[in-house]
Formats: structure tokens, sequence, C-alpha cells
């Protein structure tokens, strides 16, 4: 892949001009939206009667930067965490040109086949483009862009890993508040943005593609031990046997992992987004999954220690960066490193000697 | 193995009834050494002198808890940084079984052979005996012991992980200190202590045995990867054919991940401990690692980052204890998470009750 398409998500792609014109118009009516007073009793009503005007509206207000929102969103969110929790969360990733779109299309329409609804949400925390959202290339979703079963929402950007989490969370109780059984939740396989993914969701599957050295590339390390399942896509046409291979391969570099604390063993599969083929049987697998996990416990305790990672994840965030953004801290850190450098202190007596400061210009 | 044998490391088994007269006799001696005031200068000069019995002490002093020390064990550890660091650090693991003590036997008096001076250290943070180190059964290393160019230093044992670390750290630098040019540091291949070990040594590896199911027991999840090598031993007599075939599976194994920072690729070797078959080409693989990074810069690059990351644990660590074991958050902290299992509030919105809440019990 060129280097400029590294950032782009299936839901969004910044080289693309209609997409910067559909950022505009979006920009300009989340000013708008933003000068308004929002009626929140009113919003939130009209979301729980899955009005996905009001759904896009309720995101935009969690994706806010804005201070003087945030009352306001506390009070929607409030609303909507009781009917919020019924769905199946999945995190679907895999680095670019693995046909993400593509797969998400033919996945989600099967999904909606099966009576399901689908909310497809994605994050990139790379993406530093700030205040509000992208509204992406959605060519490669066609189908589902135009069910009125389907709702997809781009790119929930940000300074912070923080700030994304907190969007993405949030706008995941939104939607299943809306209504939508189903959340798909697409992210591109650089950084950090797996494990914040991985951390969200119920069932997390990584897409593949066979040969051409791939498996040498762009694998984060960490990856494959998240994964739920390993669905090689583009096996279609001439791809069949590679595939094939990729799939054994995968399934015995799998059996150098322990098993997983909910005993689900993860599973290779071969799909084909473009010919719908395999798709079927990857719902089929992640139905087992939520049937296993939901008989042995693992389903609800993984929600509860999520919810509770999360907890401890913006505690401490919030207590680390009080610590080193403070001006006196950022100075002494910086000599204790060269001390260290120099031999003349160990990594803890600095620590020590930097605690004793911060707490010194907090009393 | 049984499941008492759980917590023997390759320096110490509580098993053991010799080793529990040892380790009585050293509780007596530890005492009275901490009854008596201790001369920093003399012991330094000892110690840089390369008197083991003054590094012994040294140690001792560093795996004292108590705060009368803590000023003496500051000089102590001034006065030896700046003759530590020059030494290549070896991070051993592998599950109970493996043959690591056999292993360290035969591996440091290859490396005593080539001239070298080596120090074992252990690691066991499972360990909960407080007070002290363990000074254990050394039987599998009757050579080694003997040897005037080896030093053995069994567990170090402590009830925090930082805890661990930070003597670990300070005994390494003191055996540096003492003229030791490789210090060998054990760990067995349970809980967090891999990832502890890994991150203060420059070389990590992961011994194996081949066959009988072993690659699919008891390897944590992620220790594969911070391997630089995988040591199949064992690899003698009937073992030959099972041993090519595991090196093999790892070899195919390792290809999945992309390469290391540092553009080493991990080797897998087949060894013997008992047989000392293929213990020399371990060493040459380690030989051609450190010339390989150290002309590459990033073996100074990874201990600078090891201090620093070192440094940082121990901030954070002090924050987050400083948080979680204030008396008021600890009462909120369990209504937050009562509010977000019943969907009231979001793990979000609860830590920031919760960093309120803590900001003003400051002021």
């Amino acid at each position: 892949m060129a280097a400029k398409q590294t950032h782009s998500t299936a839901l969004g792609n910044r080289e693309n001009s209609a997409c910067e014109n559909l950022s505009q118009k979006s920009a300009e009516r989340i000013k708008k939206l933003r000068r308004q007073k929002v009626d929140i009793k009113k919003l939130s009503n009209e979301l729980l009667n899955s009005n996905l005007t009001a759904l896009s509206q309720a995101i935009t207000l969690v994706e806010s930067q804005s201070n003087r929102h945030e009352d306001s969103v506390k009070k929607l969110i409030e609303n909507c965490l009781p009917h919020a929790g019924n769905s199946v969360r999945i995190g679907i990733t895999g680095v670019p040109g693995v046909g993400k779109s593509t797969f998400i299309e033919s996945f989600g329409m099967h999904l909606i086949s099966q009576g399901h609804k689908v909310a497809v949400l994605a994050v990139d925390p790379s993406s530093s483009i700030s205040g509000g959202s992208i509204l992406g290339d959605k060519t490669r979703m066609e189908k589902l862009v135009q069910s009125p079963h389907s709702y997809i929402r781009p790119t929930a950007s940000g300074t912070s890993l923080g700030g994304v989490s907190r969007k993405t969370r949030e706008s995941i109780a939104l939607c299943e508040a809306a209504g939508f059984d189903i959340i798909l939740i697409e992210t591109v396989g650089v950084g950090q943005s797996e494990t914040l993914v991985h951390s969200m969701t119920d069932f997390f599957l990584l897409l593949k593609l066979a040969g051409a050295g791939d498996e040498l590339q762009g694998i984060k390390r960490g990856i494959i031990e998240m994964a739920d399942a390993i669905v090689i896509n583009k096996a279609d046409g001439n791809n069949i046997d590679q595939a094939k291979s990729a799939k054994l391969e995968f399934n015995r570099a799998l059996q150098l992992y322990p098993p997983k604390s909910n005993d689900w063993k993860p599973k290779v599969l071969l799909a084909s987004g473009l010919k719908h083929q395999g798709i079927d049987k990857i719902w089929e697998l992640i139905e087992r999954f939520v049937k296993q996990t939901k008989s042995n416990q693992s389903f609800d305790d993984n929600r509860a220690l999520q919810a509770k990672y999360w907890l401890t994840q913006s505690i401490e965030e919030n207590l680390k960066k009080d610590f080193y953004s403070h001006s006196e801290i950022k100075i002494a850190l910086k000599k204790e490193l060269l001390k260290i450098d120099q031999k003349k202190t160990t990594a803890f007596e600095a620590a020590e000697n930097l605690l004793k400061l911060y707490k010194k210009t907090k009393l």
C-alpha cells in the first residue's frame, strides 16, 4: 500500500474529494448544532424510539469537545444507559488493503438478512483531525449504507487515546439504546487501536490475506493473541490454495498459545467479502461463541472486567497526566534522567525524588 | 510436575529440609547484620575489590526492608554505580521441569571456561516469604557453586513486584561492580516475572522441552515474543527427533512475528544441559547478538529505555498506590463500581467523580 493510504479506514478516506465536501458540510452542521440549545429529554426519547437522526445528533454531542455540552452529555448518557448493553460487540481489524470495507458490507448485509440491526463504528486514534468526525467514503458499502437496518458512523477522532475510547464506548451505548443489536467496531491495524477496540468488544476478529509475505508484515505483536477468530479474506479464485495453506499455518501458530480464560479456542476461517463466501460461517461461529460464553458466565464477566478496566484506565491516565504535566516535575524529570545516564542515580532513587517534589508542591 | 514444586526455582526449593536449615542460619545472620552499624565506605571498597563476602553483605543490605538502612543502601549504590553496567545480562526462563538448574550449571561452567565471571540471580515474585532471601538447594549446580569465578544468589523475595524489581536491579549493579561480566537472571515461568526479567536484561532466553504436549502448556501469552532465543533443552538420546521437529515448529511460529526494533531475529537452538551439548553454540549466538546490537546502538538504547521504564514504572506504581490506598477513595470506589453494575453511570463518569474527591481530600 502507498503511504498516503495508511490513514484511510473502511469508513473514511481523507484522500477522497467527495469526502472532503461531506466533511465540510458536516462541520457546518456540527457548528450549527453546537450553537443550539439541545433539548436532551426530547433527544433521548427520539433516540430510544430508534430515530436515526436523533442518534446521529446524540453521537455528535458525545464527540463534541465543548465544555458547554458536558452536562447535556451526562444527562443524555444517563437516560440511555439503562437501555444499553443488549448487543454483540464485534471488533474487526486488519492492515490496509485486507478488504475491511468490502468484508463489512458483506458481513453486515448477511446479519441484516438474519433479522439483526447493525451499527458500524470506526476507531482511528492515529487521526489527528480535531473537532468532530470525518464523514467518509462509503462507496464500498453501498448496500449497507442504504439499508434501513444499519447505521454507519465514521471515525471518532481525538487527540488522546483516552478521549477516543470514551467517545467510542459512549457511542456504543447510544447505538444499543437506539435498538442496534450488533455493533461492529472497525479499526485500522496500526498503533494501539487494536488493544483499545479489543477492550471494548465481546468478540475480536482479525482479517488477514494469504501469501505475498503478508505473514511477515504488519502484524503488531500481540494481535494474534487477542483474536477470537482469524479470517483469511479474499479466499477466492486463484487465491484458494494459498489461503488454505495460510489457514494451516495460523492454526499451527494458535496452538502455541494456552487456552483463553473463557475456554474459547480461536478459529481460522476462509472468506471472500467480495464473493460473499464463508460469511455465514463466520456469523455461525460468533453465535456459537456468544452461546458458549454466556452459558459459562464469561460473556458478562468480560463486560464487567472491561468496565473496571476503563474505570482504572481513566483514573490512572489522569493521575499520570497530572504528574507529568506539572511544570516543576517537567524540569526535575529531565535532570533526573541526565543523572541516570551519568550513573549518578538509579531509576528508583530518581522516582523517589520526583515523588517527594510532587507531594511538596501539592501541599 | 507436582503442585508443591511449582514454587521451586533453580536456586531454591523450599521443600528441602537442608534448605530450611540454611534459611534459619541465614535469617539469624541477617538479623545480626541488621543490628550492626555498617561501615559503608569499607564495604564498598571490599566489594569493588571483588570480595564475595562483601558482595553478599551488600546484597543483603539492599534486600533489607528496614528503613534504618535506607541511607546506607543509598550510599552503597552511589559508590558502586560508576563501576556497574559492564556486563551482559541474560534472562533465563522456562516452566518447572524444563531443566533450568542443570542448564545454568552447564552454561555457567562453559562461560567460566571462556574466561568470564558469572553471577546468577533468581527472581520469584510469587514467593511470599518475607524478610530476607532464601538460601536454597544448589545440588544441581555443584560445580558452579564451587567455582571461584561464580557467585550464586538465590531468590529475592518481596511482597510487591516493584520491590522485587528494585532489589534485583540493584543486586545486578552490585554484582557488576564486584567484577562479574555475565549476569544470569533466572525466573520460573509463572506470573509476571518474565516481563520483569525481560525488562532488566539484554538477552532473553526461553527454555523449552520437545513433545509431550509441552507446546500447548504453560507458555504465558507473550513470552515467545519476548524471547531472543528459544532453546529446546534435553535434546539428547531418544529425544533428538522430537526436539528437531519442535525446533521446526518454533521457527515457523517465530516467522509470524514482525522483526524486533533491534533487527535481531530470534533463533531456535537445541541443547542438553545434562550432556553439555549445544551449550557453546548458545554462547556464540549471544556473543553475535551483543556484537550486532552494540554496533547498531540498540544495546545501549535498550538499557537507556529500561532505565526510563523503571523510572516511570516506579513513579506510576506510587501514584496508584497513593490513590487506591486512600481510605475515602476505597469507599467511594466500591460505590461507583456498584453504580456501573446497575447501569447508572459509565466508567468514565465514575472515574471523574473519584478524581474530584481525591483532589478535594488532598487540599
